[in-house]
């Protein structure tokens, strides 16, 4: 509770200043406080401005230099990985071009492991202690860590946290394993009109940043309205991370998204999958290179499709996309107008992702860094 | 809770039982079940069977001459009426076969209305009061009974539950408006195994009946899993209702499951909607009259996009796909099985509506049912 006013708080508010707002005492605060400080979560710094008399009292802060997250990518034709503090800030980027497909998964992870190893050094020497790692991967995620199939990385039932706690440079390093657009998808519902530090616990998430209707933040503070949308990455593959009333929605077996595989044109190319006429073919990497009015045809028609069936205001484009927005968007459009029972009642808005190209490493590295500020009572014990 | 004890219980549990099911005491239960028997929610019945020594208490059941639910329905080539009691009985049915779409709205209200007079009027000959009724419409339904659309109708903003209202013999009754798909999946998800009077309460909704994956009910008494599935009602055009973890999910504005609508060939037949291609043009009720094969391959490509972007393991088919169900089959699931990415690793169920025809009608009136079950205390001071 103390953590999350100190972060939800525009300024940088004093000991009385959680107290009033969390209704706790002085003196518990302070305990805590002194806790939080001491683990490494909460920073002292110079106190907020004030009008009123007396001596200022010290402020406080999330600690830039507290635990960190360590958000990992791989994907079909490149390698990431980021470092994000405890107060959103990316601390630590590297992406490593390479296509990973003639690579068999052991090499991929090997060098994936190197670039961790690479980060974890590089943010330690930078004061940061890593408090986790996810991964983010193209692909089924079963629990565990255990990535059941990755069609364009042509892997089956490879345990890639396994893979990556077995690297020296990262032992002790908790590692998970999540879906590339699911990741994304939070990291960019996270990224919102306050600023990476707000709104980050679940119960706050309000209808503003990539979700909102009009991308320009709630116009009536404290409202409280959770956004929907579908955040669609758009790589090698076609993923897609589906967000409802504020919550990532991942289906029953935890394998929603899998837009890539929506047929747009049912006799079409054939795809990796085995069925054909994927949207994938028409709109993955490699034929977005070829056709932008194709792919903006058929991402348009299948869009159109999860519009009728599912009644979200905003899509999202992410990954490859973000880059291409603007050329794709008038032919998405075109289709959506079209194809949309409700296009004549209620607008769809299209963005381009707020996090670029990189929302899901940075999901990933969100992921840590929202455990560690959901419980910090857990960091607190762990570092005893 | 006393109305929900017995609602749930599987025998005719005495006042002793209740008070020792609720924790409540003797006397509070008592008065409470005096008060629901007064108005007419609690019935006292035979006492159960029973092995103690002592006088047989007297039992409770849901009162089935009680408040009871009016569920209407105006569908393109049909209006329908049911009244359901307190226990979930289906207690009045009245289908009449007439083509809507030569008459305007007012004229097809008419018509409805006369039949919700006569349902009515039985329904008290037959000792019962009708609480409410609700109305299924193939359309967009914007709040306080207001049909926007309804494009096979040829309707747009009609005032349906005014028009209900305004009729003589239904003076007094509330009236609300849905979308059929929306309460048919509504009806479905709570005609579960545990028969039409179980798991009425949203919180005790468990995965079986038409929901769960193997249809036989939960294997685990007491246990409770919520159950997800895209309900698909065919008619002249198809809706959905899509129920995601135990509850229905409507959409940001109200305007899920608009499957017609989505595209399955997209330089196809003409739509009414102004569309080309769309679902309803090859697996309408009339597309279905003409070609089975066609109807079946159609729905196929549109559920595969469906269970790739949600996950869903079940998919449930009603209205006028119930009766052809078995010719219907093959056909879908040959391309579920080509076109589901995830379909190696866990199969998707396909089932026929438990309710058939009725599930819309039914889901209404269960609305009403459910409306007084979930708070007895109002109807108490309404019949005051």
């Amino acid at each position: 509770m103390v953590l999350h006013t100190v972060a939800n708080s525009a300024d940088r508010p004093s000991r009385a200043g959680v107290a009033a707002a969390t209704g706790l005492t002085r003196a518990t605060v302070s305990a805590l406080v002194d806790d939080l400080v001491a683990g490494g979560l909460l920073a002292e710094v110079a106190p907020p401005p004030r009008t009123g008399a007396g001596r200022p009292a010290v402020g406080l802060a999330l600690n830039a230099a507290g635990p960190a997250g360590l958000g990992l990518e791989i994907n079909v034709d490149y390698l990431a990985a980021c470092v994000v503090d405890l107060t959103g800030a990316v601390r630590q980027r590297w992406v490593e071009h390479a296509d990973q497909r003639p690579a068999d998964p052991a090499q991929s992870l090997a060098a994936l492991g190197g670039l961790a190893a690479r980060a974890r050094l590089a943010a330690e020497a930078d004061g940061l202690t890593v408090a986790g790692a996810a991964i983010a991967v193209p692909g089924l995620v079963a629990g565990g860590g255990l990535v059941r199939v990755a069609p364009n990385l042509g892997w089956q039932d490879v345990d890639a946290a396994a893979a990556l706690s077995a690297v020296p440079e990262l032992a002790g390093l908790p590692v998970t394993v999540d879906n590339e657009a699911n990741l994304a998808a939070l990291g960019e519902l996270r990224a919102t009109g306050g600023g990476p530090t707000a709104n980050f616990f679940p119960s706050d998430i309000e209808q503003r940043g990539a979700g909102s209707p009009d991308g320009s933040g709630s116009d009536r503070p404290g409202r409280v309205e959770k956004s929907s949308f579908l955040y669609v990455s758009g790589e090698v593959g076609i993923g897609a991370g589906l967000v409802l009333d504020g919550e990532l929605y991942r289906g029953v077996r935890g394998w929603s998204g899998e837009i890539g595989h929506m047929t747009v044109f049912p006799d079409g190319r054939p795809c990796r999958c085995g069925a054909s006429g994927c949207l994938e073919q028409y709109a993955g990497q490699e034929a977005l290179d070829d056709d932008v009015p194709l792919a903006a045809a058929a991402l348009g028609i299948a869009l159109s499709a999860v519009v009728n069936l599912l009644d979200v205001p905003v899509i999202v484009l992410g990954g490859a996309y973000a880059p291409v927005f603007a050329p794709l968007r008038d032919g998405i459009e075109t289709e959506l107008r079209r194809r949309v029972l409700t296009a004549g009642l209620a607008p769809v808005a299209l963005r381009p992702a707020a996090l670029g190209a990189d929302a899901a490493m940075r999901g990933a590295a969100d992921t840590v860094i929202r455990a560690v500020r959901e419980d910090p009572a857990a960091w607190l014990r762990r570092g005893a």
